[in-house]
């Protein structure tokens, strides 16, 4: 068995990714249908030895399809992906346009694959922040049960995109040469800055980033009461997220226990020993397939409260890798060929 | 009135921003006594248009000043500070030495200078995240009344002295050469990085940093059963720490009232327009004197809750602007010159 698979908006930061991916993990390929904006059809992507020629996303390029992987931004999801169910191929939608759609799964394969049975077309795969900060709290949950969470988020550029990415290069570079270069892509200057703002304002003041944490970690874990307040904030780093979270729980916490629960959860590495100056770092988990949890600890403010330190590499866990291990499960349910 | 002023550790960040900051405030001084080790006695410091030579820092070396600020580690003003005070000289001590010693005020001049009136000889200076983080959280207690928070801090390399700025500034530039400088002040490279300890860990996990902000916190303002959970971690920043922080308070909060609070409060900056991108920013804040705050919101998690994000410079309000203060504050009481 190997599928027909569409990639769209193949050229970007997590359509780069999601072929390196496909090869490491050995992906039973038959077709790859490289899939980009009409300024980029025709050009070539080399996969599994072979060149596929990209051409342009549009209702008639998912014909013939088994399934689709869609990063290129809401709105292309929003025009495309019903076209593409509409011609029997199945949707892995990296953007946030579908996610909170009740008839829309949301899965992070770890926590969520059975949800995966009732999809109708279209399969959302998580906010990168959400995947990696649950890939600590959801183990934890299963341990203690979890009622409410602080995270503050240190978020890489790569969470903007490859033009994100060359953007913090070009500063980094014009400033060791004392020149400056004004921002394109951010509003301010990423390097050697902090910005407060990931994705666009809410009129309560939060962003919309932050409110994906409260949204989509209830839907995926199935926690309608779940409490959350989230701050986003984008850092001069390349590819790693970072979440500093504050969790309680039903139960009463053990921190041995924990860190049991962390070690035992497919999706999480324990990287956790202070007195060697051992905790997860965005350096040392971009470009790791497990997001590091470490700096367990009970919570000084809640009573039964553990705090703890998630990096995790947000083209992977927080995007690319999620969207491959949810076609894995759709593949290992016998959810994933043409009807 | 002019003040013979002693300055321990004069060479290093926050020594040579007390003598900025000192002329640019046209603080009253009749004489200038620079302190160093005895490896940088015999070098000279301008100050107000004068040489001063440095001396050795010992006990000695404290007679006739009407005061002196120390900033060279613990254990330097462990050894001096008491032979400082023996000789009439009153410290104000920029390390953590001395904090938490009851008899020992803990003064940020805009919350409590009525501390001073208590001081023994020695007077502390905050920790550079606490000071830092209560200049947007110490008008939201007046306003509604703290009763906890979550702080997550991300905090520049200034904090950790001159050595670690120089390090920042060489792996930065080492990179942009396509070279790597193995790191020497932090146990990890911190350019494009992140790292999650600041100072070291004690038994429970937290880091002495961690704990400063809640057992501080609590002197500072008088509120014993003050509960706080903090984070600290380190950024690639240069010289402004930002603090991410959700806090609960007695009483309903109401956030027009919570931005006049900020407004009016003599540390602080309000700096937030989300709809025109305006928010506090570490390179915003670098050599500002007051802190930025904004990202004002209510908080989704807390009933009576607001989170917020400050920026301030480390150097400055985090270090040798609040020794300043207290200096200030001292002289506006009568308390400075020698008995």
């Amino acid at each position: 068995m190997a599928y027909r698979i569409g990639i769209v908006g193949v050229t970007g930061a997590v359509g780069q990714e999601l072929l390196a991916l496909m090869a490491k993990r050995n992906f039973p390929v038959a077709e790859l249908r490289p899939l980009a904006s009409a300024r980029s059809a025709g050009s070539k992507v080399t996969y599994g030895g072979k060149e596929w020629t990209v051409q342009e996303a549009k209702p008639e390029a998912f014909e013939g399809l088994d399934f689709a992987i869609f990063s290129a931004g809401g709105s292309i999801s929003l025009a495309l992906a019903p076209e593409a169910v509409k011609r029997g191929c199945i949707v892995i939608d990296n953007s946030s346009a579908y996610r909170m759609f009740p008839d829309v799964p949301l899965v992070i394969p770890e926590i969520n694959a059975h949800h995966l049975a009732n999809h109708k077309g279209i399969i959302a795969n998580p906010n990168c922040s959400t995947a990696i900060a649950l890939m600590g709290l959801y183990p934890l949950h299963q341990a203690f049960g979890l009622t409410r969470f602080f995270a503050s988020t240190y978020q890489a550029v790569s969470g903007t995109g490859a033009e994100a990415m060359r953007e913090l290069d070009a500063q980094a570079r014009a400033w060791a040469k004392g020149e400056t270069l004004a921002p394109k892509v951010y509003p301010h200057t990423i390097n050697f800055n902090l910005i407060p703002q990931v994705d666009s304002f809410l009129e309560d003041g939060y962003t919309k980033e932050e409110m994906k944490m409260l949204n989509e970690g209830r839907k995926i874990m199935d926690l309608p009461g779940l409490k959350v307040t989230t701050t986003c904030v984008r850092v001069p780093v390349f590819r790693a997220h970072s979440i500093a979270i504050s969790a309680e729980f039903e139960r009463p916490v053990d921190i041995a226990l924990a860190r049991k629960a962390i070690s035992a959860f497919p999706g999480a590495e324990l990287c956790d020993d202070p007195a060697n100056k051992k905790y997860p770092m965005p350096l040392d988990y971009a470009g790791k397939e497990k997001c590091g949890v470490g700096r367990l600890r009970k919570d000084t403010l809640f009573d039964n409260g553990i705090s703890l330190w998630v990096s995790g590499d947000q083209l992977w866990k927080g995007a690319a890798l999620n969207a491959i291990q949810i076609a894995e499960a759709l593949h290992a349910q016998g959810r994933l060929a043409r009807k």
